[in-house]
């Protein structure tokens, strides 16, 4: 499996990518959009996306980027993500005047960077890539909100390990492939849809599931694009594509919807357990 | 009225609430969270925020920030967005080096901004913060993605206009207050409620609303924090909540919900028209 992920060597996703499929071989792309071409261009057997964090929620633009493409979700995995503040080795902590990193992974320390008086927050487009501007620019008065692997990678030092603000800070993730082949037996569907703007109509389509017994593990509305305030949704449902009851249930769906489709059935992931979580660093 | 808003002077929330407020008096804050502390502590009489824009989609940050504050949502106002990209008067297209910018206007920007190849793009804390920073830096080499009236606040120059990639692009802001005395008469309830993580039990909560013929204009989850995979909802109804067929529905939702809140009833603003919208700068 070469697998593309978005960001440079020591990113999280590239971490979710070796720890879910070892061995493989993870390919660095500098945008989201360029995972996808990847994967459409043979470059890549298979592309890894964040699609939801446990504390700040969807990741939007990759939802918007499976509905433009046809590239199926296959499989999904989750990783504990553990944030560290990295600076040039030497570095005091009173030194530092910048920190550098992701808007995810700054929402996802705000509170620890409100006590960080005086210090200017600065948005990039990458934590590790944050790490890695650090080090080529010699930039002695800045740190990077990183993974400890991007520490090792670029030679930076941990002024302060595990500084997100909840400790029980989880990523989903979907490998999306070229094609619908499943890693494991298919037991939930990603699909999208689209309602005419009718009273009761959501109401309507999440009958369809809750007729059947289909639990619904993640309900998401977002802007249809160049249509003011109407909306495309975003479900999982917790069963395979194949399943009758599914198969049923999306028939029934599409009867009334605007347009339905299937990103996706795949095995779901092991939760990672709460209690006792293994930082994956 | 004095209203807090989060950005500085020629921020599209200031536009926004000159709009729907005309003479009232803007206070300029750096943090969303400064807008809800400025209201708590009556340094300013509302508050002003974006919670919603028709092409990114919700602004969470402040949907959080609803939920931690006990202050009512009293009005609503839409205003149309129309980015600009400015420059220090005589900068010429072919000397732009850097674009600062809101990530959310960046997004709002994508395909102008793939458009201009080998120019960096910086995400920023504000628009029309980012106008300030090039006047007062003198940044020759530097444009910002902000509003018409910030060009002329900080005497720039609009390289060129109407640069974002939808037309249609609305943003809908609330108004907050100590009291929960409306506006208008009210005929919209925005609520956030909490279920118990059980299979058909969204389905259940969208029912007390279907069965009173409670049209509902949005649904939205939210991760709860600290609490890996569950949700919090956001929902908007069409009927003011001393309506007695909300008040019966809220009843009834609160029977078998973790919990449910009011975050305000207020007047419906009237939709911008799609067609001959005419642009706010």
């Amino acid at each position: 499996m070469q697998i593309a992920f978005q960001g440079a060597a020591g990113a999280y996703s590239e971490a979710a990518a070796l720890k879910a499929w070892p061995g493989s071989e993870p390919i660095a792309c500098d945008r989201f959009e360029q995972v996808f071409s990847a994967v459409a261009e043979g470059r890549a057997s298979h592309g890894i996306l964040p699609v939801e964090n446990s504390i700040g929620g969807s990741i939007h633009v990759n939802y918007d980027l499976l509905l433009q493409h046809e590239l199926p979700i296959v499989a999904e995995t989750e990783l504990t993500v553990v944030h560290n503040l990295l600076a040039l080795p030497g570095t005091k902590m009173s030194g530092i005047k910048r920190v550098f990193s992701h808007p995810q992974a700054l929402a996802q320390c705000e509170r620890y960077l409100h006590r960080l008086a005086g210090v200017e927050i600065v948005a990039t487009y990458d934590t590790a890539g944050s790490a890695r501007l650090i080090k080529e620019g010699h930039l002695a008065d800045t740190a990077a909100i990183a993974s400890a692997r991007a520490a090792e990678l670029f030679g930076l030092d941990i002024l302060q390990a595990g500084i997100q603000d909840f400790s029980d800070n989880i990523t989903r993730f979907i490998l999306i492939a070229r094609e619908p082949t499943p890693l494991g037996p298919p037991d939930k569907t990603s699909i999208a849809f689209a309602l005419h703007n009718a009273p009761g109509a959501l109401f309507k389509a999440l009958s369809v599931f809750a007729l059947r017994d289909i639990d619904m593990t993640k309900l998401e509305s977002r802007p249809a694009r160049g249509v003011p305030w109407e909306y495309v949704f975003y479900a999982d449902l917790g069963a395979g594509r194949s399943d009758v009851r599914c198969s049923r249930a999306l028939g029934h769906l599409e009867e009334f919807a605007q347009w339905v489709r299937t990103l996706g059935s795949y095995a779901r992931a092991l939760p990672l357990s709460r209690a006792g979580i293994v930082a994956e660093q």
